[in-house]
This record gives structure tokens, C-alpha cells and sequence, in this order.
């Protein structure tokens, strides 16, 4: 394990701490050739794990990523593919409503491997808290997906802690992570402590929107505006060329352990967010960003 | 046992799945003959368990009902009871205060067993969490009362989950109920996570207010309308000529085990329940109400 | 172990039931022997346990009480001494930042002993919950201090429960209190269910701010001015001759065992305190004030 990899909460599932987001995979017009060119750029500099939902591109972006695994079966065993299942959408790509039922829960994952070309997901996550979820039937399609190899490791996404634990008592193995929203932008998982009951229980979240979905970077109201210039601030302490360090850094420095999901197509963007591996906020530093945050100082 | 029938959390307890709520017993002004004769008819359409407090009816409903059992002995085997103790009332039948002390907690069971005509209450519930509860005491009086033979099983209402879990830390048995308002009206207990922390304990909630107080029969709101609709539509779709059905069966489709509780006096309306039993909504329709309620989308 | 003592959270820690707060030591002006004229009532009345933290007055307050036991070695056995760590402040007297590392805790209960003439404090306290706090390095500062015997006990201060579960999780050793404010007026740990989380885990809380900062004597708000009225009734209907023994029973009727933190520089106002151990409030006292709190009646 090199330092751009992690051990996802000691559960022998070893990660690049920095996640490829494809969410957005179908609207970078790659071709074939372009995508296999990013993915080995990826590997080039240690991203080697890529988010995906059966959901993204209103179900396209597993296919498209695997159309490249389908020409170069080397690739697979040097990725990590995590993907998701549990929101069903209306044909104008609209929520519709949420399935964690056991059949739902299988035919995605099938689908989702057929789509992606391989024989196994590394690690799949309930998309979101399903308010019908059935706990039992949740384990036995993971039981199930885990027996026939199909499956390596579990999490879930957007949880509550009492959600987490929910699922986890109906199961003979550990959840390994949850997908949540984190961002000196957004921090309502430290407010409700989700972040804390993910470190009692030494378990790595992962960030999505880390940069607010690009608002950091063009401000748009007070809260955003405050946030980039203390940001820009810090860069300029940490002779930092841009404020998406400092954003990675902040999110990087945290004792969770928490691993960003980077959504864009340029692997410049993935290098930013390597680079920041590496670097060392003071404490002064990012309490400066939290309390801008917050809107008030701590107390 | 039948269809209609639950084990409550596992515990042994064999209640209806449809309980009767006997809250406003004093105002349907019923002659003895004519309550025996509603009990008699819930029990064959597969209602047997009924739901009162110390305090129902400024604490007349457990004599009315108990002068049924009085003269017939035999029924007391047929049906199950379900009371509640702790909160006190003024003499102008307002709440004044709490009271969970050990000795007020037998007092008020000694007097429902006298006013019940009973010799044991099957499930007994304190009735609202009192900020001055002792859990050891509340533990001290559950273990005498089982230990007498007086009440067989407890339970616990409009309690947080740490409040739950406050009390069952000091007893050797579990809770075995959290009587809570659920509702298509009333989403608290979904949004607060107390129905999924009972979930995980495997702890059956009971429902009370399942149809918001008539509110959802007679809307007076925005939202109440829009759920009328929504309801209606439902309805339609599954061919019930009213939207009681849905209404139970929205909340008996939920995994948790959800028993709801029917304040009728009208033996019809709790045939209604009893038939939505076997109703089934699809995803859709399920989210579809619940959506309504949220007043968004899941997103 | 007398009436005026408590052994906290069974932990083998005899504390005095009333706690003297010395936050504001530094405004008092005390000379060294006026100060230990203090201390020696405080023990005669029965307040043998002082509450400090590494920058109360602006990190004077622990070097003026040292000054005191530097003279009067005999003086340290008989008493108890809980010391805070956590916060940094700026030059400016304002909260910087929090700092939770190993180091820096360390760092701190090192100057705390020096400044306080002592070589252990009986209670060390982390002060906020940090957000970037790291469990790990907190348990092993407070295992190498305990190790060392510079600290006998821990705990912390305003933490939510899952902050609490989160370092006691890291330790081999339990955390004795959670110091957190309660007050007639801040009802804030009884709406967010602290109190019953320290109560199921046997956790005896300290109160800060009793009295809402005098806010009770002086009331200048509609909720005060309210409580100030019910607390004078209730005083008149116990033939007491202020509110504050009132303020004090309240807190001390409560069945968590809640030890009050009383900052006055006066010894009469710890005896006032002291004499409040006896007041018994009935339950529709104590429901009277806690409604009035509430704005509403409980229900």
C-alpha cells in the first residue's frame, strides 16, 4: 500500500484515497480511446478508484466506462469500482422513488456488472435511506451478492447513524463506508454528527460535492463569497496556486479519514486533489474556514 | 396463530394486528349491553386487543369497559389489555404534570386492574417521557408488577429512542412497544429515525392517530388537501370506494411492523382496517403519499 | 462519605456535591490570604471540589489558586481540583481555535499543575467537542497522564452523546462527567436528550451557568421575567427567603444526580447552594418551572 492508498476501515479493501467520480462521465463526450486514456492517466498518478451508480447519466454511465473494460481485462484488477443502487428513476430522469427491495437490489447489481464488463463490484452502497426499507431484506441480497462473489465489501450512502446501524445489525459483516456530503461549503455532517459516529466506529466516510459542486470556485451568495476569500487567504499563506488545494486539504487534514470524490473529467483536477495529500493546514488555518462557515466563531 | 394476529417483538404477546383505542369510550355513550356487544363483534371480525390509559376519559374509560368484563370472565381470555400510566391530571382534566415514580406507577395499575375488573394487564405502558424519571425506579415498579403477576409485558410511549434506551438498561426483559403518532399526515417518527431505531431493536411500533385525527377525512390545510387527493387517487387506482384502506395499508405496507390504533366506537370502522390488511400498495403509490406529506420529492 | 458528597459516576471520586466554579477568580481581587480564608469556609461549609480550566481569566485563574497551596501543602489533600484543556485563546482574550491533540493536552495539564502547586488534578475535562478532534491521540494523552498520575479522572464538557461515545470508545477507562449547562432557563440538555444519555450510562452531569448567568435574579427577557415570577411562588409556598435555593433544589431534585458549578466569589452563596441539598421540590413544583421554561405546557 503506497501513501495514496487507504485500507477502507480495515476491511482489506485498499482504495486510492482520492475517488474518480463518474456521475458526470456521460456529458465528457470521451471516446472509447479518450476514456481509456483518462483511466490510465488516473493510475499514472494514484487515482485508482471510480465511483459509479447504476442511476448516473440516467443509466448510462456504467456502460460507457464499460465499453473500455470490455477491451483491456488487465485494466480491471488495477481499478476499484465501487457503484450503487436503490433509487428508481421516471423516464424524464426524475426521482421517482426509492427500491432497497432484495430482488431490486440484485437485478441492479447484475445489471450494473453487465454494464461494467466485469465479474465483481468492489464495493456497492445503498444510494440513499430508503423510508421502506426493510433491513432483513437488505441483508439477504447482500448475503447473497457476497456469497456469489459479486459483491466484495458494502456501504450506503447518505445515511443517519441509527439508518447505519439499522442495516448493520442485520448483518454478519461491517458497512465500510458512508457516502456523504462534506465541504468547508457544507457542514451539516459534522452539525449532526455523522462524522463522529463514523470515527467511533473507525469507519472512513466519503465526500461528495467536496467543492460544493464548483460554488467555492464561483461564489454566489454571502456564505460562498466569505468561504473563498478566507480560502484564497490560506492558498496565499501556503503559497498555494489555487484554492482547490487548500478545499482538499481541509476536507484530507480531518481525523475521519475521509476520502473526496472528484467528479470532473480532466485528470489535471484528479493531480489537485493528489497534490493536496500532502499538504498540512495549521489548526489556526482550518478553524479560520470551519467558523467562516458556521457564520460565527466557536465558542 | 391467524393472519391478523402479530407476536409483538417476538416477546410471546399475541395481540391483533388492529388494536381499538378506547380514548373516547366515554363519549359513545354505550350501554353495557351495547359495549359487550361491540367487544364481541371486534373479536370475530379479529380485533382483540384494546388500548386504554389511567387517564382516557378523565379517568373513567377503564371503569366503563372494566363493568363489561365484570359479568362476563370468560372474555378476559379472549382479548388482550394495553394501559398506561404516569401522566396526572387536574381536576379541570388538563395535565399538570408528570409522575413516574415507583410508587405512583403501582398505585395506577392497582386502580386500572380494579377498574378493568382484571386480575392482570397484558401490556402496560408509561404514557409520556417524564423529564424527572428515575430510570431505576421505573424498573423497580416493572419488576414488582411482573413478579406479581400484574402486568405481563411492558412498553413505552412518545419516547425518543435514548429514552428507550435509558429505561431498558435498567430491566432484565426487553421493551416491547413504542406507542408513537404515525401517520401519512405525520412524518415525525420517520424523520427523527425512531421508527428505524425500533427496527433495529426488532421492536413492533404502535401507531396512534393513524388517520391524524380525522384530519385526512376532513382536510382543513394545504397539506391535509393535497394528501386527500393523493389518497383518493390511490384509491381509485387500487379500486377501494374509500381512503381509510389506504391510509392502513400505507402505514401496515411499512416493514416495521406497524400496528395502528382505531379510536372508532363504530365496529365497521375497524373492519375497515382489519381489510387492509391484505391490501397492497406498489413503491409508487407508497411514495407517491409519502412525498405529498413531505410537501418535495425524495431527491 | 457525608451527605454533602458524591461519588462520581461511581468512580471511586468523592466530589462535594456543590462545585465552586473559579472562572472569574481573577475579578475578585482577593489577596492570597483572603483567598485561602475562602477556600477554608468553602471546606467548612462543605465545598471541597473547585472548577478551573487552563484559561479561565485569560489563563490566570489556576496561578492565583496555586499561589494559595503553594503555602498550604496539607491544604491540596483536602480537596478536589477539576482542570479544563482544549481551547486556545488569542492575545485579544478571544476563543481561537480548539486544539485536542496529544501534545497539546499534554502540554496544557503540565502548566496546569505548575500554575496550580499541585502534582495531580482529580478531574481533567476536555472543554468543547472539537470537531477536529482525533479520538485516538486523546486516549493516548489521556493514558500517558493517568499512567503518569498527573490526572486521576476524566471527562468533558458540552459534548453530545455520540462525542461522548466516541472517545470513550478509544479508552480502557470510563468518562466520569459531561459538565453541561442547566438551568431553569436553558432547558437545552433536557430538549436534546443529553441528560438521559448520562442517566442511562450512570454518568453523574455538572451544571454550568445554574442560574443562567443571574439572568434568573435579573431577569430582562418575557421567559425570564416568567420564571421569575414562578420561582418567587414557589419560594413563598416553601417559606424560602430568595430563589435561589429554588433555582438550586430544582436542579438537585433531579433524579441524574447533577452537581451544580456556583462562580460567585461569596462563601454565602455556597452555602445558600449547600443548604439547598435538603429542599424537596413536589413534582407540580418542578413541573411548574419546567413548563414555564418550555413556554407550554407539557402534554
Amino acid at each position: 500500500m503506497n501513501t495514496n492508498e487507504i485500507n477502507l476501515s480495515n476491511s482489506g479493501l485498499i482504495l486510492s484515497k482520492i475517488v474518480h467520480g463518474m456521475m458526470r462521465l456521460n456529458t465528457w463526450n470521451y471516446t472509447k480511446k479518450e476514456l481509456l486514456k483518462l483511466i490510465e492517466k488516473d493510475i499514472d498518478i494514484g487515482v485508482t478508484t471510480f465511483d459509479h451508480a447504476d442511476i448516473y447519466g440516467n443509466y448510462t454511465c456504467e456502460k460507457i466506462f464499460g465499453e473500455v473494460l470490455k477491451d483491456k481485462k488487465d485494466l480491471r484488477r488495477r481499478i476499484q469500482i465501487i457503484t450503487k443502487c436503490g433509487i428508481v428513476l421516471s423516464k424524464k430522469n426524475h426521482i421517482k422513488y426509492y427500491d432497497t427491495s432484495k430482488e431490486h437490489i440484485i437485478k441492479s447489481v447484475e445489471t450494473s456488472l453487465k454494464n461494467l464488463n466485469t465479474d465483481y463490484i468492489d464495493l456497492l452502497l445503498i444510494h440513499r435511506p430508503d423510508p421502506l426499507m426493510n433491513p432483513n431484506k437488505v441483508a439477504e441480497a447482500f448475503n447473497e451478492l457476497k456469497r456469489d462473489g459479486k459483491v466484495l465489501h458494502f456501504g450506503v450512502s447518505n445515511f443517519t447513524s441509527q439508518q447505519f446501524k439499522m442495516i448493520e445489525s442485520r448483518l454478519n459483516f461491517p458497512l465500510i463506508t458512508n457516502q456523504i456530503e462534506v465541504s468547508p461549503y457544507n457542514l451539516s455532517n459534522f452539525k449532526n454528527d455523522e462524522i463522529n459516529f463514523l470515527m467511533k466506529k473507525r469507519v472512513n466516510p466519503m465526500a461528495w460535492s467536496p467543492n460544493a459542486g464548483g460554488l467555492l470556485f464561483k461564489p454566489n451568495d454571502e456564505k460562498s463569497k466569505k468561504l473563498n476569500n478566507v480560502l484564497n487567504e490560506v492558498a496565499k499563506e501556503l503559497n498555494l496556486n489555487s484554492i482547490d488545494k487548500v478545499i482538499y486539504a481541509w476536507i484530507l487534514n480531518h481525523p475521519a479519514g475521509i476520502l473526496p470524490i472528484i467528479g470532473s473529467g480532466k485528470v489535471e483536477r484528479l493531480k489537485i486533489a493528489i497534490d493536496s495529500l500532502n499538504i498540512k493546514l495549521t489548526k489556526e488555518q482550518w478553524f479560520k474556514i470551519y467558523t467562516t462557515s458556521l457564520g460565527h466563531n466557536v465558542y
